[in-house]
């Protein structure tokens, strides 16, 4: 798609954002959605930015399409110690608009945050999806993700 | 246990944390033991280091039994948008010692990151953790833990 470009979100994104996580059959009822946004959003924002740098990323990453922002992926690289100090990307929050499905805008998002990630050095992709998402299963699946891991979740 | 204490682990706790890594039916082959450590593990500590505060860690967490370290994990705070910018803690690498097993360590290890977690504004604890860890699981169902979500990897 000629006019799909990617960039990380800046704050002004955040309304955007929050209605892409809303567009979801999850996401509906998990978020707030108001004008002005919950400053709980900016906040949050906030301290993603307080963890995140250009090397080691905590941020969103946009697919916009004709200047509209048409998908989203949090991004975020985590360095640790197994696997020999192996540095790992992890993604979380993948949005692509209900407007916009079937055009291959998720592949791209996935490809560019992989590319991205290969570039600052990590050599691992990871995340978790819930199993009632068969769907997004068979997606990644076709992206070359495996599903060897149960992923496990406790409400605090 | 008297005796068993908390700690996050600081730079000269390398060497021992490795050995614990190291000290698993998967570990065993990915990792790197020699006398001095290999510097990769000092860097991936100083990755962690430069992305970790008080408030949003990325810190190794050690269990100490009679000022040995027998049981270790790796906690990640990780601030997001969606869910209303929730807070996540995030574990990795858990390890308790194979001569400190049937302890209650690792139940009181990941109590203890709950603490800290819930001290700090999280709301909900994730991992992911290798399909064949059968007993692993039901150790973590037995904590509250539930196996809700895919935990999707890819090599990069």
């Amino acid at each position: 798609m000629q006019n799909l470009m990617f960039r990380y979100a800046v704050r002004s994104d955040l309304p955007a954002i929050v209605a892409l996580l809303a567009d979801d059959e999850k996401g509906k009822t998990r978020e707030q959605i108001s004008d002005p946004l919950p400053e709980l959003y900016y906040r949050a924002f906030e301290a993603m930015e307080s963890v995140s740098s250009d090397s080691l990323p905590n941020k969103y990453l946009l697919a916009i399409l004709d200047s509209e922002i048409v998908g989203c992926l949090q991004l975020t690289l985590i360095p640790g110690l197994s696997r020999q100090g192996r540095l790992r990307a992890q993604i979380e929050g993948v949005r692509i608009s209900s407007h916009h499905r079937g055009k291959k805008i998720g592949e791209a998002l996935i490809l560019h945050a992989i590319d991205i990630s290969r570039a600052l050095g990590a050599s691992l992709m990871q995340f978790t999806t819930d199993k009632s998402r068969k769907d997004a299963h068979r997606f990644y699946e076709r992206l070359g993700f495996v599903s060897s891991h149960e992923g496990m979740k406790r409400d605090l």
